[in-house]
């Protein structure tokens, strides 16, 4: 086993203080918010953040776990720690992995926090906007969708949860650290999208079109909020149109999540479709 | 607390024979299929099942946990299950809730196989079929997708996950138990299609069209394969078209659940779009 490039602090107590770090940044959102630390767990999403080129923090790693991988040694001996790789026993490594994951590698990692001001977007810029959506994964879900749809980014506004949260992290699949991803207060994004020409479609069921049958060929922001009480009168004033997906089932039938790609998909057959 | 309709068995023992089959059925598909019988959690959950008309067997009731909430014990007063209400302790509620829930509620239902004779079908039906699809979370988003498109059914083929599964039936949000859902062979599956002339339309990346190129307005099953692997040859040779979603980030990028909504929603649009 090749553990021949790590230093050699084996941490063999949970009650370490770097451990102790590792755990309140993965259970505590004021922490990563102090820090600007945040924290992945496994291979696929330490190589995520590596391409992605964030920069590594620490790195946290049980050979016993890791064992023999040729490809795991691989990924590893190419990240450059800040604060160096250390060494945990399979039982420190069991309290620390958030997931329960058999993969050995934790990596505290540094946040980029962007604001609108730092997106690079194109001719007609395709924007997914949330507000106050709170479950993680959703959120995640949607950056998944959003790579996929080549949406030039998602814009979380007034955030419930913070955009470095495991579970988001986990759930976009890496689409994380390739989306470009703003936190932002609502007032400032609608001002944002005004001053671009930004087209907002606000998804609502009353007073709305139905999705397809408005143009989002031109800039556009698909604007969505909480499952449970939808989006704010500040967004649906802001709105050039407010959009719909007719539901032929129960009213609450889509998930966030899923209106979101939805909504996205219709904008790439609008542009693909000419 | 009305608990005066209950009687008066309490169960204060998690090795009581009921608790431990409540148990049994909630891990194991086996005990599932052997017994007919699965198992639901909470009271949206009983509710769905109450108004799809589903024998419930046993009902599970801890009055510390349910409290006072009117509109709980006036469902719970409604359902006469065929072995009884019975009481349990909150020690052992907390031991029988499978997703650690505090609603105090569980039941024991019985399942209804359907087959693919059973299917009352329109002139031109939407369905959709998994083939190989594993994780329950993702058929039970479809589902709940599925019935918000007004698909007629979802029929699983080769069945990795049994359609009781705990997981299945939360994720689904209802839909479970309001759209109709058949388990079956593939073979069986594409016979029945092409009998009853209803469009297979393969979803693939290789050899494919378009999705929104492709006619949904006659009768149309939406084929989809696991997220690994793909569909089998099968199902691409029984395919009348194979359809794919132009993906604009990585090929990877979008779940199978999510796939599933854009391609029933595209059939919604040109079905309601003319």
């Amino acid at each position: 086993m090749n553990v021949g490039f790590m230093d050699k602090d084996i941490i063999s107590s949970a009650q370490n203080a770097r451990v102790k770090g590792v755990l309140a940044l993965q259970q505590k959102a004021a922490e990563r918010r102090k820090t600007g630390l945040f924290v992945v767990e496994g291979m696929r999403e330490l190589q995520h953040c590596v391409e992605a080129g964030m920069a590594v923090d620490s790195l946290f790693v049980c050979p016993e776990i890791v064992g023999d991988a040729p490809e795991a040694w691989s990924l590893l001996e190419g990240v450059v720690p800040v604060r160096g790789m250390v060494e945990v026993t399979a039982g420190v490594y069991g309290k620390m992995a958030y997931r329960g994951g058999t993969e050995g590698v934790i990596a505290v990692v540094r946040g980029v926090r962007m604001g609108l001001q730092d997106l690079q977007l194109g001719e007609h810029p395709l924007l997914v906007v949330l507000e106050g959506v709170e479950k993680p994964g959703n959120v995640g879900a949607i950056l998944r969708s959003a790579e996929a749809a080549g949406a030039d980014a998602v814009v979380v506004c007034d955030e419930l949860t913070d955009l470095y949260n495991p579970n988001l992290i986990r759930s976009s699949v890496g689409a994380r650290f390739r989306v470009p991803c703003v936190a932002c207060d609502s007032e400032e994004c609608i001002a944002f999208l005004k001053e671009q020409g930004i087209s907002i479609l606000t998804a609502q069921l009353q007073d709305s079109d139905v999705y397809y049958d408005v143009d989002m060929k031109r800039g556009t922001a698909i604007v969505m909020g909480t499952e449970a009480t939808g989006l704010t009168d500040r967004w649906r004033r802001a709105a050039d149109a407010h959009i719909r997906i007719p539901m032929l089932g129960r009213v609450d039938s889509l998930n966030v999540s899923v209106s979101a790609a939805v909504l996205l998909f219709e904008a790439v057959r609008q542009r693909l479709n000419g």
